[in-house]
C-alpha cells in the first residue's frame, strides 16, 4: 500500500469536488463526520455514469453474467461462514494513561503512545471491523447483526436460488453493485478508504479445470475495460501479483493506479477456488455442489471474482483525468490564464454536452436545442456569463462538448462545436448534431 | 393502513417471484432473515429500470431538481434535529413470564400475553425504530451512530452545499435514491414493510407564497406518472388527503394502490413549511436560509417533498400487472390452459425482447440478431423447449415482445413479431425491427 504524503495534485482535487459540487464531506453543517462522503449533483451523475458504464459491460452485455441487489444486512451466519467475525480485524493497543486507540500496524513506536509519550499500553487485541447492530426488539448477542463489509458474501449465499431460477449452466457469473461498510480506524486519502463505500463485485463459477484459463480471461478483460473505457493512460495504471496467497486461492491480482498519493489498488481479480461456496455449503447445511447433467458428475463450482470500489473508482477517474493548461483569456493585461481541465471519457462525464447561447436574445432558440439534445444525452444550459468563462466552467467540470448557438444559427441551421480537448471549434449543422455528438461520445 | 388478510394473489406474487428469481428471501440457506428481502436477475432488472426511469422523470428531464448520493450512516446530530432520536418510535410491552415482546398498537388485548396468555406485562414504553451502530473504535455513546431512517434528512442537511455548488435559484429540488433503514417489529406482507427498502426521495424548495401552488403541482406530476408512465389503472390507485396534519405541515396526500393485502401508502406528496431546514439550522448552528438577490430579502425556503418506496413501487407493479388468463396449449388432451401473464409497462419489464428461433439450425442467425437488439433493449434468447412453452415462460414474466425467428426469416428477411397483451403476431421486417420495437416501447 502506497503511503499517505503531502499532495498538491489531491489538494486540487478535493477542492474542485467541493466548489463544484462533485464530492463534499457528509454533514458538513454539523462539523463533518470521519469517513463518510456525499456525492452533490455533478458527483452523483458521473457516479451513476460509472455504475452504469460497469453494469452494462459485466451483466448486460454478457448472457452469462446475471444481477443481482441484496440486502445490506444478512443472516449473521453468513459472516461468521466467511470468517469476517472471527478474522476481519486489526490489532489495537489503548494508551492507559491518556486512553488513546492505535492501530498497532500504523504505530512509528508501538511501544509508545504518540499523544502522551507513555510506555503504559495496553496488549494488543483484535478490534472487529464490521459495523455491528441488533435487528429486532432486544438488543443482545442473538440479535446482533453486520452491515456487510463486501457485496460477494451474498453472492456466494444466493448462488443456488439464481443459479435455478436462471437455468444458467457452468460457466456463470453474478455480478452485484451495492454498499459496504468497514469500521476503519483511520479513514483517509479523501474517498480512497472511507467506511461506507459502493463495490462492483462479480463472482464467475466454473470447472477446477477451467480455473485459470478464466482468471486470465478476466484479467485482460478488466486491464482492457480501464485502458478502452476509462481510458487509463499506460502509466497511470500497474498490475500487482500477490505472492503470499490465501491457504485457498490459487491465483490474485491488482490492478493498481497511481492516485495522488501514491499507487493504490482499485480492483482485484482473484481465484478463490472452491472456498466460498464450501464455507457456506459447511455452516449452512445445504449442499452448494453443481450436478453437471451431461457427465453426471457432481462438484462444488472454483470461483474467479473481480472486485473493484466505484468510489476508488470515481477518484482514480478524477486523478487521470486533471489537468493544467493555458487557454485565452479576456482578463485585463494578460493573453492567456491557467484553465483547469478535466479530460473526463465522454461516456461518464457529468455534463456530456453544453449548450451555450452566445447573447440573452437566442436563449428561446437555444434553450429548443438543449432540450432536444438533453433526451439523448447528459446536458446543461449555461446562459451565465462571458463565452470564455462558460467555456472554462465547463472545462473544469469536464464537458468534451460545448454546443454555442450564435447569431448564425438560426439562418444556417447550424452551431458551433468546441472541443474540450483540443479546444478547437468546428461548424456542425444542427440535422446532423445528434449523431455527430452520439458518434463522438462512443469514440 | 389496510388490515392484512389471507391473500391468494399475494401468494401467487411471491410464488412467482421466487419460482423467477425476482425477488427471494435474504440468507435463504440459513433459514432466512425476516424483514429482508434480494432481488434476483429478473428483479434487479426490473428494479433498477423502475429507479432509472423515476430518475429520469424527476432529476434528468428537469433543470430545476438536482442529484444527491449521500451515505447511509451520518452525523447523529441530524437525526436528533429531525426528531427520529426522540420520537420514533413505537409503544412496546413485554411478557414477565415468557419474556416475548409486543407493539401495543397490534394487541388484540393489550393485557393480555398472546404467547402464554399471562397478564403479567410490563408497562408500555417507546422503542426506537432507527437501527444504531458505533462508528470508530470505542462502543459508547459518543461513538452511536444511526442508519438513516429516510432518505430527505440528508438533502436538508446539504442543501446550502447544493444550492451554491449548483448556482440554483429558487424554486429547485433536490431529489435522492438509496437504502433506508427500520426496526419493524413486525415486518410482513412481502416487500411491503420490511427493515431494507429503498426510498425516491425529492424536496422542491420555494418561497412560502407558492407553496399551495407548488404542493398542487407536484400532486399532478406524480399521479400523471402513476397513470401515463407505470400505468396504472384507474380503480388500482387513489388518493387520501391527510386531515390530521403535523404541527409544521400545510398539506399532505397519500397515493395509496391496491396491494393484494388492501389499500396500502406507496406516496406522499407533503407540504413540510420551513420546518426542516428550521430544525436543521436550529441543531448546526448553520444558517441555511435562502438570499433572494432580486428583492434583498432573506427568509427559511418553504419545502414540498414527494417520497415513494422503490421496493413498495415494484409490488404494486406486480399486483398491477399479474393476470391470468386462457391460452392455447398443446398439452394432450387439452386445447387450452391458464396463462400467467404480466401485463407490465414495456419500458420497465425486465426483458423487453425475447428472440426465439424455431429451430435449432436457425440458432446462429437468431443470435446474431439478439445480439444487435441487446445494444439496445434488455433482451434474452431463449432456445429451449417448444414455441408454446418459451411464450409461457416470457409471459410470466412480463415480456412484451416475442419475436420469432422461423425458416422463412433468412429469405425474406423478417421475423414474427407475438404481442404479450393481445397474443397476436405480426411480421416485420429485420431492417425496421429496431424502430418499430422502440416505437412500440415508448407508446
Amino acid at each position: 500500500m502506497a503511503e499517505e504524503k503531502d499532495n498538491a495534485l489531491m489538494e486540487k482535487i478535493v477542492s474542485l469536488c467541493k466548489r463544484r459540487g462533485f464530492v463534499f464531506q457528509s454533514s458538513e453543517i454539523y462539523g463533518g463526520f470521519n469517513g463518510f462522503w456525499d456525492y452533490g449533483p455533478y458527483g452523483c451523475r458521473m457516479k451513476r455514469a460509472i455504475e452504469n458504464l460497469w453494469w452494462h459491460e459485466m451483466v448486460e452485455t454478457r448472457d452469462n453474467v446475471e444481477g443481482l441487489d441484496s440486502t445490506i444486512i444478512c443472516h449473521p451466519m453468513v459472516w461468521k461462514a466467511s470468517g469476517h467475525v472471527d478474522q476481519f480485524s486489526d490489532l489495537m493497543t489503548d494508551c492507559k494513561d491518556c486512553k488513546s486507540r492505535f492501530r498497532v500496524d500504523q504505530m512509528e513506536d508501538p511501544t509508545t503512545c504518540s499523544n502522551c509519550g507513555s510506555k503504559n499500553l495496553t496488549e494488543p487485541r483484535e478490534f472487529n471491523l464490521m459495523l455491528q447492530t441488533y435487528v429486532g426488539p432486544v438488543f443482545d448477542d442473538e440479535h446482533k447483526a453486520y452491515l456487510r463489509a463486501e457485496t460477494c458474501q451474498p453472492i456466494f449465499v444466493d448462488f443456488n436460488q439464481i443459479r435455478v431460477a436462471s437455468r444458467q449452466k457452468l460457466p456463470f457469473g453474478i455480478a452485484q453493485v451495492g454498499k459496504s461498510f468497514r469500521n476503519e480506524i483511520n479513514p483517509r486519502n479523501f474517498t480512497f478508504r472511507s467506511r461506507e463505500f459502493t463495490q462492483m463485485e462479480m463472482e464467475f463459477f466454473c470447472e477446477e479445470a477451467q480455473g485459470m484459463e478464466f482468471f486470465e480471461y478476466w484479467k485482460e478483460q478488466r486491464i482492457n475495460y480501464y485502458k478502452n473505457k476509462l481510458k487509463f493512460k499506460d502509466d497511470f495504471f500497474r498490475i500487482y501479483v500477490h505472492e503470499k496467497l490465501a491457504h485457498y486461492a490459487k491465483a490474485a491480482i491488482d490492478i493498481e493506479v497511481k492516485f495522488p498519493f501514491g499507487w493504490g489498488e482499485l480492483e482485484g481479480v482473484h481465484h478463490r477456488g472452491t472456498w466460498d461456496l464450501s464455507q457456506h455449503s459447511k455452516f449452512s447445511g445445504q449442499n452448494l455442489e453443481y450436478m453437471d447433467h451431461d457427465t453426471g458428475r457432481k462438484f462444488m463450482p472454483t470461483c474467479i471474482e473481480t472486485s473493484v470500489g466505484l468510489d476508488r473508482t470515481f477518484l482514480a477517474v478524477l486523478a487521470n483525468a486533471y489537468d493544467e493548461d493555458k487557454a485565452a483569456t479576456q482578463k485585463e493585461g494578460m493573453d492567456e490564464d491557467v484553465r483547469i481541465v478535466l479530460h473526463l471519457p465522454a461516456t461518464i462525464a457529468p455534463i456530456q454536452v453544453a449548450v451555450l447561447p452566445l447573447s440573452k436574445k437566442l436563449n428561446e432558440n437555444a434553450e429548443k436545442l438543449y432540450k432536444e439534445l438533453n433526451e439523448h444525452f447528459r446536458c446543461e444550459f449555461d446562459v451565465t456569463g462571458s463565452i470564455g468563462k462558460r467555456y472554462r466552467r465547463q472545462d473544469e467540470i469536464g464537458t468534451p462538448f460545448c454546443v454555442t448557438f450564435d447569431f448564425e444559427s438560426a439562418a444556417d441551421n447550424a452551431v458551433t462545436v468546441r472541443h474540450r480537448d483540443s479546444m478547437e471549434q468546428e461548424r456542425v449543422s444542427i440535422d446532423s448534431l445528434n449523431k455527430y455528438l452520439q458518434d463522438k461520445i462512443n469514440e
